[in-house]
């Protein structure tokens, strides 16, 4: 790896980056949101990353998007309408579309040009776009919630680092707006690094708890974003998400019902990250 | 961070660097068998690089160290003779000698500088080498292994990546050497990424499979070494290594019986590991 152009991403919070090795850069954008750049590693294949940080590679995406979308989807008994908020590379839509018993999915996405660029760069991901059960809006997420009347069995939160555009998708008056459009539903959002960032994740997870009932993080390994422990908290209305009600009958990859039960923290790891008390 | 001095690591199965800031480089030298660097992150605080790959932090050493360690001296019933092969820092040694039933703990290192440099700049590592149930041998692992007349309930393979020196303790031969060292015993041996390296950890599982009737794979994530979700392998004679027998009455930080219930592949992940079928 000498001579090679790379991609550069800055985490701030560990004071280390990583440098992707750039095969050939796809596609550079300046959309009136945010800087879009797709590229090609020899490893992880087509690379998306928004505002200087990975998103998603072709090679493992379907690790995250599986499980955002299939914990809380094999745990709803009946998911029948689903919002998605963010999410615009469609990787998340692709998953919930997998489930014949979903009647309809909104994907509400605040900057076109991501769903844009899905569509040209990752087929894999944005199949579902023209799925009829799929409609795409092109709004701020928590402005779509706060003024739709539609009512939903999952909300799933697939949104960018809590900094800039997706903060808003952190508050407690969110989470309000978000369950009142919930009917005995579930809401999953990804919340970041329990290595790097488990203080966000635990101020998360308390404001969850001033509004929903039952509040509990799974968690998965990923290569590709820094601290790689990624998080998942999840809020329940009223069904228990640990359980997956039935066997998978969708085509996934990762997914399997054996890891949804493993892949909750063991309890006393849990009560340690709601104190603050992680021991790194 | 603009202008910092780093340490870049290459990952050449990813083709993705991890430049590390350097706020100081504490230590450097070429032994007669690799290079030695010690420096400090802001983030991971004193940091141990062998040949430019990061092997240590202050900050995280002891989630691998406990995993290592902890969880086979949780399911051997009597862990009362422990040899580690490699591991000259210290934090495993740390880790076995917690335990008031060990009653030797011999350490097997090649490099003497790694034990000298730990001593110096790791005392968090290296307080076990003054324990009088510790014993250090400078020695090719396998070379002692075939050599000694000794017996132990467990062996503790804390190898750097199996390229150069380490390569020797990952053959079929090492472990049918350690098998005859071993009485009941088990070893544990850590076995790389599981999304970067799986070829290479299920050859390991396939060669440790001819040798002892029982064998098995967990993992924990780690925010520094590249690709993240990292494995070990636990091969055994007689004892079932999932199941911890007592509660965890030592000092820990990360490890607990939860976690250790938790750790190891769901059984049909780990059986498209043996097939060499995970996804990515």
């Amino acid at each position: 790896m000498s001579g090679h152009l790379v991609f550069l991403e800055r985490e701030p919070a560990s004071h280390v980056s990583y440098a992707y090795e750039v095969v050939r850069v796809l596609h550079r954008e300046r959309s009136p949101l945010q800087e879009i750049l797709v590229f090609e590693n020899p490893w992880f294949g087509r690379v998306l990353a928004l505002d200087g940080i990975v998103q998603l590679t072709e090679r493992d995406e379907f690790v995250y998007h599986e499980m955002l979308a299939q914990v809380p989807l094999h745990a709803h008994p009946r998911p029948r309408r689903v919002a998605i908020i963010g999410g615009g590379d469609g990787g998340t839509l692709r998953e919930v579309l997998k489930h014949p018993e979903v009647e309809r999915a909104v994907l509400v996405e605040m900057d076109e040009a991501v769903v844009r660029v899905s569509r040209r760069f990752f087929p894999g991901l944005s199949a579902g776009f023209d799925d009829p059960r799929a409609r795409i809006v092109i709004q701020e997420g928590s402005q779509f919630l706060r003024e739709t009347d539609e009512r939903f069995d999952l909300i799933l939160v697939d949104s960018t680092d809590p900094i800039g555009p997706a903060e808003g998708l952190f508050t407690e008056e969110f989470f309000r707006t978000a369950a009142e459009r919930l009917e005995e539903g579930m809401l999953v959002a990804q919340t970041e690094s329990l290595y790097f960032h488990w203080r966000f994740t635990a101020r998360v997870q308390r404001r969850l708890r001033r509004v929903f009932p039952r509040v509990d993080l799974y968690t998965v390994p990923l290569s590709t974003y820094p601290g790689n422990w990624w998080s998942f908290s999840v809020a329940s209305q009223l069904h228990d998400p640990q359980r997956p009600l039935r066997p998978c009958r969708v085509p996934v990859r990762f997914y399997r019902p054996e890891l949804h039960r493993r892949c909750f923290l063991p309890p006393s790891l849990y009560q340690d990250l709601l104190a603050e008390r992680l021991p790194w």
